[in-house]
């Protein structure tokens, strides 16, 4: 059972930035990643397709034996985590609660700001796990929907990308926040930008890290940690065209080049 | 037969701006309109993909017994209109020979520019259609995949905007090109935006009038023209989150509002 592969899905190709924050942690573990590239971006669509495509991309992994599954989008983890763990019989973790654990454990002044997708913010996901553990702390969240493309096309040190980010962040800046969650796994890529916005004083997280390590602590309570010599890794998308391959290498690394194997899900 | 509905289909809600001008010119035609909000855009996936999804929307209004089909996306138009006219038994109008037909009409200096999505471009289907009317003619073309995102959000005349324009626009613009084509649905939203950093002297014609008017002919030349004095129109989409009601009305007019009714196409 410890040695099956540990399940990690996405709307696209952002997710592979979990996914190598776990083989980086967790060298030992085997890892099957699916994207829905055909089908992405998820953060504009309603929570009812939302859920019909995740638990989609949920039965692949299901079908294929893993012994855990990483919902390594923050718009799926907001919107259908609870029906997704109803239909999993392995643990399922999402990407909010670790990204929320850390900014708790990051803030000072008990201010935190989130930044996601219409879908992830429009569900109050993260105010509602920031309450549940610190019922104590202020919330500032809002929509940036065209990070996802300025990061994809690569416009991130554009000035473009910094008159929309100054924009979108000017309520949670003037919230007074000293944390900032960067809920959605392509904002990262945006960090420079956002960072010069809000002040070398608050910190940004991202929700890669502390996945990882939550995922770390799951599999060891459980006894389920691997000792795999020679892991594998799978990497699924529904779509695969040039550009997928370019901006995947852009969140993985170039190892990813030639690895994408494209599957259909309906 | 020719009081039967004309079909019309987009992989969103772009296609909006060509179902317009359909009414707005042929007042005595019925319409049955889809787009395809759940997997929208189409723009970035591969050629495969877009077939796909094209083909089952074909399917979807040949079910229900259009008298022809106009293919209101430029992306569907370049890259699938020929495996479209091969399952349909009604005849077939894209948006690409309509825009030439005008393009070519306006073009003084036969110097002609595109722009588009990557598929769009990608496909040159444009280049095959000019050069096909005009042999003579000399094309720029060009992929601006961010002015969908920035049209959807609201941000048009936002100064972001104008800098994504400016470098997407400048290989077009240096190649003296007097007409510039908009090849996608959601360009004209950005026109006032293209039209400054083009200059006045540079025509820019967009796909929705010329498509209106070749599909009266061709209604005209098949004796298919309706005489519906109370016409009907339908409008469905995959999905319908408050945004697409909100876009939808940017681009069609309010009078969309509450008609939109949803279905499932896989």
């Amino acid at each position: 059972m410890k040695n099956r592969p540990i399940g990690i899905f996405d709307s696209g190709i952002g997710g592979l930035t979990v996914a190598k924050e776990i083989i980086r942690l967790l060298p030992h573990e085997s890892i099957i990643y699916i994207g829905d590239t055909a089908r992405v971006p998820y953060g504009t669509r309603s929570n009812e397709i939302i859920a019909k495509f995740g638990i989609q991309l949920t039965d692949f992994l299901l079908k294929r034996n893993v012994k855990c599954l990483v919902v390594a989008c923050n718009t799926i983890s907001a919107v259908a985590l609870e029906e997704i763990e109803k239909i999993s019989k392995v643990p399922v973790l999402g990407v909010i609660k670790p990204a929320v654990s850390e900014a708790l454990n990051t803030t000072k002044n008990k201010k935190i700001g989130v930044i996601g997708t219409y879908a992830t913010i429009n569900s109050r996901a993260y105010e509602k796990e920031i309450k549940k553990q610190n019922p104590d702390v202020e919330i500032c969240s809002t929509g940036c929907p065209l990070f996802v493309p300025l990061a994809e096309e690569g416009f991130s040190d554009h000035p473009a990308a910094g008159l929309v980010a100054k924009d979108y962040l000017g309520s949670v800046k003037s919230s007074g926040a000293d944390t900032l969650i960067l809920g959605c796994t392509h904002y990262p890529i945006l960090s420079g930008i956002v960072k010069k916005i809000m002040g070398p004083e608050v910190s940004l997280i991202d929700s890669a890290g502390p996945t990882a390590k939550q995922l770390q602590e799951l599999l060891k309570a459980r006894n389920l940690l691997a000792d795999n010599r020679d892991p594998s890794y799978e990497f699924f998308v529904t779509d695969a065209p040039k550009r997928v391959l370019q901006v995947a290498g852009r969140f993985f690394g170039d190892t990813i080049n030639g690895r994408l194997k494209k599957v259909s899900l309906d």
